[in-house]
C-alpha cells in the first residue's frame, strides 16, 4: 500500500482515532466516541511525556491507523531499553493489505532511533490473526500477558 | 512475612538489585553483575522519569525483593492509565514465604495512587510457577505476549 505517511498524532486527529479504537471487537464494548472529555485529557497527558508516541497513518488525508508506542528504561537484560506498542488499529476498509505490516515497522523504526533493544506488545488471546501476523514480523510469542482490572476508587 | 519496607530504590542499592535480577533461570543468562556500568546509566534514567518506580523489598536493612512500576497513559479504554510491572524478584532464600505476594499488592497500591485502572504484566511461558502465583493474586491470563529483539545497530 503506497502514498501512507506516518506521522504523530495531533488534536484534531482525536475523534477518528477514538472512532478507530471502537470499531473493534473487543473495543466496541470499551470506548464511546460520545464524549471526548475523557480522551482528550488522555492525549494531554501522552502529547507531553517524551517517552510516548502515539502514531498516525494518514492515506489521502485521512487517518487510516493507529498505534502507540511507550519507551520504557530498565534494569533488566543490562539495562535494555524496551518499547512497547499498544492500541494497534488499522481502518476496517484497508485491512489485510499489509498497512499493519508498515505500521508495526515504523514503530520498529522509531524503537531503534530510541534506542530500544527489544520490542514487545501483548494480544488478546481471542486474537488469532493478530498472532499469525505477529509471527510472520519476526515477534516470538514467548510470554503470557496477565491483566488486572483496578476497580474505578473514585466511585466509592 | 512481617518487618518489610517497601521504598524506591537508590543507587546504594544497585548492587544488590542486579545481583537478584541475575539470581534467575532466565537472568542468569542475560545479566551480569562485573560491570555495574550499563544498569548505571538505566537506573538515571529511570530515577529521572516520574512514570517510572523502581521498588525495593527491605528486610532488617536487606535488600531481599524488587520489581518496577512503569505508569502508562493511553487512548484506549477510554483514556484508561495502566500499570505495567516488569522485573519482579524476590530474594532466593525468601521465596515461597509471601513475599512476592505482598510485593505485588504493594505495586498495585501505588498504581492506585497514580490514578490507574488497569495492572499488567507479562511472565515468560516457562515461568508456569509464576502464572499460579499471578492467577492467585486475581490477575487473568488473559492476552501472549510477543517479543521481538532488534540487532544492536551500535555493532555496525
Amino acid at each position: 500500500m503506497d502514498e501512507i505517511i506516518f506521522r504523530s498524532a495531533t488534536i484534531d486527529d482525536l475523534s477518528a482515532l477514538v472512532t478507530m479504537l471502537a470499531d473493534d471487537a473487543l473495543g466496541s464494548v470499551r470506548e464511546s466516541a460520545d464524549d471526548l472529555g475523557p480522551y482528550r485529557a488522555a492525549f494531554a497527558e501522552i502529547d507531553n511525556d517524551p517517552r510516548q508516541e502515539l502514531l498516525v497513518a494518514e492515506r489521502h488525508g485521512a487517518v487510516v491507523g493507529t498505534a502507540q508506542l511507550s519507551i520504557l528504561p530498565g534494569l533488566a537484560r543490562k539495562g535494555a531499553v524496551r518499547a512497547q506498542i499498544e492500541a494497534v488499529r488499522v481502518d476496517r476498509p484497508l485491512r489485510g493489505h499489509g498497512l499493519g505490516s508498515q505500521l508495526i515497522e515504523e514503530c520498529v523504526r522509531r524503537a531503534r532511533e530510541h534506542g530500544c533493544t527489544l520490542v514487545q506488545l501483548t494480544s488478546h488471546a481471542s486474537r488469532v490473526d493478530a498472532h499469525r501476523f505477529y509471527d510472520k514480523l519476526g515477534f516470538e510469542a514467548s510470554h503470557v500477558g496477565f491483566k488486572l482490572t483496578l476497580a474505578d476508587s473514585s466511585n466509592h
